[in-house]
């Protein structure tokens, strides 16, 4: 049966680039409370579509306080074959600076072998790579080779504050022998990869609130501190010349790599040339104790987002703004803890705080770094499922972006996780004219195709 | 004559209100490139103004690279008497943060004695004072006391760029005994305050290029620098723990005060307990070697007046911006040089540049500091106008703004300049709610009023 789904996967690539192109169009940003109608919209569009392909039990889950999550399934493989919940998220970050995109962002646009626009890889074109694959198998033989779930969520982008509880709430129906997820990059178009653990995520707001109102610079300058000078202080301070994070306690709880892990982990790793030819960076940077892979997987990070407060059009004010605030967030690495980093950030802010200002700290989100169990039957499938789409066998490598699922898949529902990726180092994620690799979605849907085949006969 | 002025003043008061306010609904904001058309029709309402009293000569002087200088004068008086150089400005601040307001920045509204709006005190509302007091000699006895002219730029609050090839090229058009300006603010409704000094200025913006686009912080946290991160470093550094700016060279031409010119500057100075009733900030600043009136005055200052890259928008985006940039002024005093400074501040900062980041820096505008000639008969007639008009003797001070005129006057035309101001230190210049207490508009017509006939005489 798995020949007749990847010749309907061939002939119908067309078809799903179109569908894909009609998510795209809809744009779901999380973060901004004006797209609340398109975040319900991007919800509805998908619930009728995997009703379209054949799934069962259709539904849209409320969440307390963010969009829903759109819940389907298939159960007819049996008791004896595996369960797989197949995980992705249905919105996608903002567009700014919208500026420098060279095609409207929620205008999907092919040009060449690529297909620009928010959201092509991040999430919602590897997530279609399942919905194709499965569409695949309903429409040439009525079946999949195994049962399936699928969970997809609104609020990734903006660290998934309430899927915990929406996963403890729903245990019993999202529990699968095995969780999968197309939410990672491969190193080049050949070489597959399996993402063996995410980081964590701390994001924070901090805000400084010096004068009543804003402040002539002239009239004030030199006795009334500007928040904006004190801001970069503070955060200047949270670091030390190597970039290592000076808030007292943060790397106590980071777990020591043994020789071993560090040796696995540098083995296949991402070269000083590779990273600045994807990022045109005149030089790189970090801690000297560790190298590039190490840096980007098993060590914590801290990065300003952005400062907010007086005057940032062209030409010039001579203002003290009255507040100022900064975006700041912290990757971390097994076994920090997100809310234990975030009091510490918290404690550390006040207790920098200078007299001249008010400060108050808010905790943005909130994410566990995970690891993977390598030694579960699902990552074997992957393995093979990538080596017979992609003609070689994976890497294995640690991810230093954070995906709050895996750590609650982990810990809710017991179950292994395959990250398993479609996207390249340089497909802008996050960034100005994000894209997707089409040859890549194609293989995706075959990989996907081939994988449930591979773990439905495995266990 | 000056009685009838005086009385038609006293009779014309509402009048005068609604042509201010006429005024004060065209938003020039000189800064911002959109309002291009609001700079034209700013000045061509003035001049329609000033021929409808009864000016002469009345012309907009063309600047290249700016908005029109508007030109008046009233040379009847003869050659005995002095000539006055009437200096005003009719551009404004930017209104953001706009949310911030009570009432619409460009619909000037009275609320109890107070006039809300942007430019009701800096400086439409002040250079307004002087047309209601030129109306109210000419409709009344046809002449003035002495001969005046008129020149009112839309550049004071983008540092008046263009002004100096201005003055130079019309030295001869604009030659005058004195130089008279209301664009700065008393200590309260009761006490005048003639400004005896200002303070220089040096506008600058550096930006930080990190990376060839935007990076999504979990993909190159820890290995590619944020050009955010690097920016609150080399800016923080720019100071020490006592608020002196450590950029090399920078204090070297400040010039010493005598123990007897600190003893002056601090006998009227003002007092934590007014500043921080003013401001509301929890706890002054600045270097303790110095009284507050001498930070203000005569010590120089840096500020940050934005920062620019990433995100700042409510919510959460983990980008590592491409690019970072920060608005940062510093004051000046004499003997500093503002090209000098703007050249030690570019070398410094491209000194401290990290290798992970191109850095340039921009002028944005540069005014000289300048000193007031005490002995001058135009300081002792608006001493002598003040105490008639407000009932009180004027203090001096010197001021912490800077308004680029003054050292233009006394350089090229060797003029004194007399600043008489009538806004008060809570009027919110440059800010939200920016006000004009209105009992000081209307005594600062009649101020002006007995000062053209005390000067007049006086020569």
């Amino acid at each position: 049966m798995q020949t007749d789904a990847l010749t309907y996967a061939k002939n119908h690539r067309a078809e799903a680039l179109a569908e894909l192109q009609a998510l795209l169009r809809i744009p779901s940003i999380s973060t901004l409370p004006e797209h609340g109608p398109d975040m319900q919209r991007a919800a509805e569009w998908l619930a009728a579509k995997l009703s379209a392909i054949g799934l069962e039990n259709v539904s849209l889950l409320p969440i307390t306080g963010g969009p829903p999550i759109v819940y389907a399934d298939w159960l007819q493989a049996g008791p004896a074959a595996p369960t797989v919940l197949v995980y992705g998220h249905y919105d996608v970050q903002p567009v700014d600076p919208v500026e420098e995109w060279l095609t409207p962002p929620f205008e999907p646009t092919v040009k060449g072998d690529h297909l620009f626009g928010r959201g092509t890889t991040d999430d919602k074109g590897q997530l279609y790579t399942h919905i194709a694959a499965i569409e695949a198998y309903l429409q040439t033989t009525g079946k999949v080779p195994l049962n399936l779930k699928f969970m997809i969520e609104g609020e990734e982008e903006i660290g998934s504050a309430h899927l915990e509880a929406f996963v403890k709430e729903h245990q019993a129906r999202l529990q699968a022998d095995a969780a999968l997820i197309s939410d990672t990059h491969i190193t080049d178009p050949n070489t597959p990869v399996i993402v063996t653990g995410v980081r964590g995520l701390a994001y924070m707001e901090v805000t400084l609130r010096g004068s009543r109102q804003d402040l002539h610079s002239g009239m004030y300058g030199g006795v009334v501190e500007n928040p904006l000078n004190a801001l970069v202080k503070m955060l200047a301070s949270l670091r030390d010349e190597q970039g290592r994070v000076t808030i007292p306690g943060f790397y106590d709880n980071v777990r020591n790599l043994s020789a071993e892990e560090r040796l696995v982990l540098n083995q296949d790793g991402v070269t000083e040339a590779e990273i600045m030819a994807e990022t045109g960076a005149p030089a790189l940077w970090g801690d000297p104790a560790y190298s590039l892979a190490e840096r980007i997987g098993v060590r914590p990070t801290m990065d300003i987002h952005g400062i907010r407060g007086g005057f940032v059009s062209s030409g010039q004010k001579t203002v003290i703004p009255a507040v100022a605030s900064a975006k700041v967030s912290m990757r971390l690495v097994p076994d920090q803890n997100a809310a234990e980093i975030a009091r510490l950030f918290t404690e550390h802010l006040q207790a920098i705080a200078p007299p001249t200002m008010a400060v108050t700290v808010e905790t943005l989100s909130g994410a566990e770094a995970a690891v993977v169990d390598l030694s579960a039957a699902a990552l074997e499938a992957a393995a093979e499922a990538y080596e017979q789409g992609f003609g070689q066998r994976p890497r294995y490598k640690r991810e230093g972006g954070s995906l709050p699922i895996v750590g609650l898949i982990n810990q809710v529902l017991g179950a292994p996780v395959v990250m398993m990726g479609f996207g390249l180092p340089d497909d802008n994620l996050h960034a100005p004219n994000e894209k997707f690799y089409l040859p890549n979605f194609y293989r995706g849907i075959e990989t996907a195709i081939r994988f449930y085949e591979i773990f439905g006969r495995r266990m």
